[in-house]
């Protein structure tokens, strides 16, 4: 068994002294001693035979991804084959191939969940991990079961004619005029350039997931309710329709809008409920996220993801959106600002602002996730450990104290032991505490690092339109453009700082609601926290005798 | 400087991982790196080139240890010379001797207070170090400055005939009368056999350290006034007469009562004020517990040290109580219980439970302060660390948060300014707290580690009686003993069991007593501590707005 289970290590990881843990680096092989530890971490030995702790999170299992991998190639070619024609011989040879596999990963996984999740995500969603934060450490990675490498990719092959950061070119030169139902109007609100809000914010409830299964049972997946707060009325999906909604939105609105990524998927799935429930709970974020977006969440795609009424509605649904041509820079043509055209010095200074500004800020929070981390690590481990002693050593001292035989010992002794008892029980409330206060200020910290993650990407397409804008001047001394061509630039590059303006705007609203109710009900339960011990401490108190 | 700070490891000590310690064992050599790390810590280097720091308890500064000992022979022998007589060519010369010996110290210590201090101590109590957890690392002693080694060590060389355990031949043997005057009583009390209880109870004040000289300023010292509540007027004594004083208490009662040591002297003395302080306090502890006995208080030579009126009063009386023949096992032939005797079975019984019991609390103190210890380097360290880094994080992101430009920043940024420092203010109470709660703690667990500490000296006498009892039939049937001697033998043993009741029911009365004092005042402590900081967050949360 332990023979096939080796894995490789997805990020860099430094091991805290004295908590059993291993350093290893990007690409190393590990071998995996011990899957069981729990909490996120399995034991590793690497190559140089050093045993230790390693986030989960931060490895991939070899054996499993070689087979997974065989798995997606078979399934792509079923994919291709009309299901509802006929099962052929070819067909039916692949479910051989695949259940021998099937079997083969039960072995080597010892968990059915696993693998099906594991195939599941790995086929929905297979081009969704990497990327940012690929060479960081994880800081609050470990402590959160999965969720982290997250950023908006701009899925380049679907821009044609982009390389690295989509060309804003096309869009720059051209004359537009706003179309009705696709136009999207910026306001001047009373913080500065804002999107047109609707009257009743979308929400939606993600809830109910249930195990569902299709080609014989042999692959099963999670399906979840989605109902949104318009039409009351509940849809299912997968993660991978999930999936399949983030990368039309980044197809469509990445260059204007950072999107962020969904929650990870995962490797191992040994906390079946655990895991599902923290991946509702993130999906549940990452929708709610997208709902309170205006533009978003009155596009077609999302309104389709929310309200199909059927499988017939939602099949043509999907391809219409996945013809959809207004995507990429072209996006930038439905943005109609009521406002007077910026000069492109006030564009740069905009967007020198808000470059510095989620740099600083991705940095800001990823200093919290990582003494968030420790905070965590720190209360669960040795804090935890340090208040049990205490509580012993009280108790010992109450049960030395009982053999004395000396008649006035009772009081004391009973003392001793609610004493002892209670540093027992602050304990264990130590210990629980950052799943009750922490984890909240983790999660939302995490999803801001994903979604500042996605600014560079957005920001870049916005620094690359004001350097062909710069260049203007010299292209019409050269006669590659006339005059007009620049005015039209200009004024182009005006509307998207509006977009970028009223993004950035939408972000800082957001932001601030988000970190006011956040670090708010971080303060709140702290203070219950340490009021519990207080009281706990006062009633172990009360049992001692005046004297 | 540095090339002369070597020092020699006294006793093992373990390494914490991510302390920046350095695992030492006891003999091994080490070069000090840095003394002026403070708060008990010294930096070195071993032999093996690793640097870390290590508790300045658990070593010995060697140059130091070289000279004094040079020192403490020279000032034997010129206590053998008259002062008062002459002060010849060979007093001049060793004088000399000592100036010289005074700079070169001054220059490898660098500090007067550190070398007059250890001369004196050296000179003083010499022979009080050592014994007790000499192999063992020291729980709860790194974080006080000296205060641990503490047993009674039976001066064996003045108990003529004994050789590892005072026998009690002599005694047992031995019919007696009491005494008027040196009668000890033991009456029977609620609790059992109790020893006769003084009206009011005897107690004193240490304070007042003064610097003193002598040798024309060459040997300074440290002088402490002791106030005792009978007579209300002072007296003066310095460490080396309290040394005095304890001799004279082991030799006298160390057969019947365990004489807890003196708090130890300290190596260095860089903290002149915090030393001092450390020790008048723990004296006082010391001299307190005296007082509430009620055989050591009421002692012709505890009388003296409290009450003398002049220089000669004191020196008489101290001749007089050097003189004092009733020592060692001869204790118990003053002792007078008015009881029934008891037959040697009983005896026995008593024995085993009262051994039983000193061992098993001297394990659970031990394990207190080894917990406290640890307790008190996580609050002193990490955790200080962590909160001040949780701090630092919240009040970054608000400076961040400044720079947004946005205009509805204001409440949040300045709320979270608050939350930083708030955390600031918390990382600080919790590296202030031991010294508020868990200071008292240590110390007294410490006292009664000291204290149990010797009563394994103590009851190794009762063992010895009641073996010598046990061979008393042999004796008759060999006659070497008379069916008298053996009555006699019994009556005694008797007694000898009376004593160690009536001390054990004093060890148990005061035991109670300190230690539902001392959880009290901890716990007291640890509630204001809780509620404090609950107290800062609500305010901190106050600051936010409510959504």
């Amino acid at each position: 068994m332990e023979s096939i289970c080796c894995a490789q290590v997805l990020y860099d990881f430094t091991a805290e002294p004295g908590n059993n843990e291993l350093t290893v680096q990007e690409g190393e092989i590990l071998t995996l001693t011990n899957q069981s530890i729990g909490s996120g971490w399995v034991e590793a030995r690497n190559s140089r035979g050093n045993v230790g702790l390693v986030p989960e999170d931060y490895i991939e299992v070899k054996t499993i991804l070689i087979i997974s991998f065989v798995f997606v190639i078979s399934l792509l070619y079923l994919e291709h084959i009309d299901f509802d024609i006929h099962r052929s011989l070819v067909f039916q040879s692949v479910i051989l191939l695949l259940s021998v596999m099937v079997i083969l990963c039960h072995m080597a996984v010892g968990s059915v969940y696993s693998f099906d999740e594991e195939w599941d995500d790995d086929s929905d969603d297979g081009k969704s991990t990497g990327g940012y934060g690929g060479s960081q450490a994880e800081e609050g990675g470990t402590m959160q079961r999965g969720g982290a490498h997250s950023t908006m990719k701009l899925s380049l092959n679907k821009f044609p004619g982009f390389s690295k950061t989509p060309n804003p070119e096309v869009y720059l030169l051209t004359k537009h005029i706003s179309k009705g139902d696709d136009r999207l109007p910026i306001y001047m609100g009373e913080v500065g350039p804002v999107w047109l809000y609707p009257q009743i914010q979308l929400d939606c409830v993600v809830a109910d997931p249930k195990k569902g299964s299709k080609m014989y049972g042999l692959k099963s997946y999670i399906e979840y309710q989605i109902t949104p707060n318009t039409t009351n009325r509940p849809v299912n999906h997968r993660y991978k329709h999930f999936d399949w909604l983030y990368e039309r939105l980044v197809e469509k609105f990445a260059c204007a809008l950072p999107i962020p990524c969904l929650p990870d998927k995962q490797v191992t799935g040994r906390f079946e409920e655990e895991f599902i429930k923290m991946r509702m709970e993130r999906l549940q974020g990452w929708m709610s996220r997208m709902c309170r977006h205006p533009v978003i969440s009155n596009s077609d795609v999302f309104q389709l993801f929310l309200n199909y009424r059927d499988e017939k509605e939602w099949k043509l649904g999907k391809r219409k959106a996945e013809k959809d041509e207004i995507v990429g820079v072209k996006i930038f043509s439905n943005i109609d600002p009521e406002l007077p055209e910026l000069d492109p010095a006030q564009v740069e200074q905009k967007y020198e602002m808000y470059s510095q500004f989620t740099r600083s800020m991705d940095n800001s929070v990823k200093e919290l996730l990582a003494v968030g981390h420790l905070h965590w690590k720190r209360c669960t481990g040795p804090l935890q450990k340090e208040y049990r002693q205490i509580g012993k050593a009280f108790q010992n001292l109450s049960s030395v104290f009982n053999t004395s035989a000396y008649p006035r010992e009772y009081t004391l002794k009973e003392a001793l032991t609610a004493t002892g008892k209670t540093y027992e029980e602050i304990a264990e409330i130590v210990a629980g505490q950052p799943k009750k206060d922490l984890h909240f200020l983790m999660e939302t910290n995490h999803e801001y690092k994903g979604l500042l993650g996605c600014f560079p990407d957005t920001i870049a397409v916005h620094k690359a339109a004001i350097d062909k804008v710069k260049e203007a001047d010299h292209l019409v001394v050269m006669n590659k453009i006339s005059q007009q061509d620049k005015l039209i630039m200009e004024k182009n590059l005006s509307t998207m700082s509006y977009a970028l303006q009223a993004e950035m705007n939408h972000f800082h609203s957001n932001r601030i609601y988000d970190y006011n109710r956040l670090v708010q009900f971080y303060l709140e339960e702290q203070v219950k926290f340490y009021e519990t011990i207080a009281e706990k401490l006062k009633k172990a108190l009360g049992q001692y005798t005046t004297m």
